[in-house]
């Protein structure tokens, strides 16, 4: 896609979210900082209706329940029937049994568009073996780009694996994001964040490997800029939302880096 | 009132809000920034009993759930039987029909003192055609001066309709507040904010249409000062709570922006 | 402990969480800039498990349920089991009984290593005369000392009451902290942070009392340094996450400012 950005901007797509309460206000701010509309019904009784008037819905098993999940498939089945696009963020799997049961429940009851998870969440969900520190990547024996590229095959989705180098790929086509800055490890919420993103993003363009690539490389850009200008995490995190929204096509053309393997 | 600012930073009433997850934490701040003392407490078994130490109760039902709908009615009852104001902030009505069923669930459950609402959702309530995308306004056919007024009329109470221009009424005055910046749009949770602060005021101020008005006049001549002084969203809500934080009765007087009709 | 800070972030242990939606954010964002890693998982299919790979567990009340509160249990049983520190963060208890009834019925049905609170919330737990306006202290009629000493003992455990001096107890030895500065007061949730700050000490420092006199030194210089810096609570809470992640033990140890009596 061209445009991305501006694409996104004039469309103001809404972004349906069921997410966690950690960081339910970070996913919400930086959809509307990137220009998309951000939100977030979690009831039983209405999910499915907000889903059907978005774009886009992102669910992300955070601080996940067993009501919360049913509302999740309740949504991504109403997300599937309109064919508007399902981010899953598998926050979390491999710390708990629950979280890898409830992520297989998921997977396994509606179509996922895009699976995004840091390199221990998607390589257990890959069946690899794998240990998430809480919601925290810990380091993995296969190797990332076969398990990307063998989830998204299996599963005919997107996977997106965040960490120091990101990974992309629908199983046939495979991509390396080297934006983004140590900094946006330093605060809690940028991996949920990107979900949100990538959400908006796939909500205008339906070639999904393609927007979570753009995702990564226009929010790295942006944590980029940020942490040139921040002194910790705090300035960091106030300067973010400065350059997301202050990011145009043109400026984040030139300083993208990324690979087509 | 003479000098409202004041009056609550000497009275430090304390604010009960149910609200949602997505703004819960700015709701609370920016009480806090005012000078009030807020607390959130949404159990069905203390939802009374914290209403019963309150000085207003702030209802929102941004992420709403029957169980949550039914605790606000339960804290509802209780601020009715101590004559303490209730703010209702109907966030998203119009966008699902459970959201406007719950809304009309609570206004006939129990008195709502200050309806509040941007134009697409106050139209809703008031019965007229409209649709909110999400929790974003969309244009209205019907006049919104007189959807307020009639809204106020029909149920005895104070309405805020949020926009480019406020309006507020009670069926008898009417109020526009030209106050604010376009970039307390630019974030997630001003809406939600100011019916913290409108309960705050309202909370020292029993003429609940004067409260409202200073609360969109007082907030957004904050909103004007923090966006003179930022870069984009991130630096705007930063300066927007020292703002907040640094006005006074005196130095907002003369930067009211309002119009009696 | 000798240096506390640089013990912790090599450590880098993961801190489980069952806390409110208010603060739950920065709960997990002090954490993180301190060094730890924080995880807030509360069903009850995963609590204990979440628990069983964490370091210390931190259960906050503040915007409790009975399932919360049944999930805390659970949790806290789980620490016990393994020996992990248990900090309880008694928010609002002295504002209505449903919170008093809660926080005993946690008390008699774990092991609680660490209770934390203001004056009055913990005057209450003790068994004085106390009223809490919400989540704010009031002030009380028994001498402070003696009721951090007296709870202490009682309890066996370690007692942290928060307030312009702190006070931290396990019955013997009782410390007076005097760091900090009051615009830690002018935003929400710098008390939840603290127990956060507090599990976070503990999980590497067996001896808890001075893992939570030197929370409250660390915390509070931070907060003097912020201060220095700030306008307002905007300002002020963005510098409060880079001077937290900017500490050193070396440039603290000439600021601490505490007593052993």
């Amino acid at each position: 896609m061209k445009d991305p950005l501006k694409t996104l901007r004039e469309t103001r797509p809404l972004i349906h979210h069921i997410t966690n309460w950690v960081t339910i206000y970070d996913c919400a701010n930086i959809t509307r900082a990137f220009g998309a509309l951000p939100v977030m019904a979690h009831a039983r009784e209405e999910c499915a209706d907000m889903t059907g008037i978005a774009s886009a819905l992102v669910i992300n098993i955070g601080t996940l329940t067993s009501e919360l999940i049913d509302c999740m498939i309740i949504s991504a089945a109403a997300a599937n029937k309109k064919g508007t696009p399902v981010v899953l963020d598998a926050v979390g799997v491999g710390a708990t049994k629950f979280r890898d049961d409830m992520a297989a429940k998921i997977l396994n009851s509606a179509r996922v568009d895009i699976i995004k998870g840091n390199y221990s969440e998607v390589a257990k969900l890959a069946g690899e073996h794998a240990q998430t520190k809480g919601v925290e990547a810990t380091s993995i024996d296969a190797d990332p780009l076969q398990v990307a590229k063998a989830l998204a095959g299996s599963r005919s989705c997107t996977v997106v694996m965040t960490g120091k180098e990101d990974i992309i790929s629908d199983g046939k086509r495979t991509y390396i994001v080297r934006n983004g800055h140590e900094r946006m490890g330093s605060i809690v919420g940028t991996g949920c964040m990107a979900a949100s993103i990538i959400g908006s993003f796939a909500s205008v363009n339906s070639d999904h490997c393609d927007a979570a690539k753009d995702t990564l490389c226009y929010f790295g850009v942006a944590g980029e800029l940020a942490a040139a200008k921040s002194e910790g995490p705090g300035t960091f995190k106030m300067y973010l939302y400065d350059e997301v929204a202050n990011l145009t096509d043109e400026k984040v053309k030139p300083l993208m880096d990324f690979e087509e393997l």
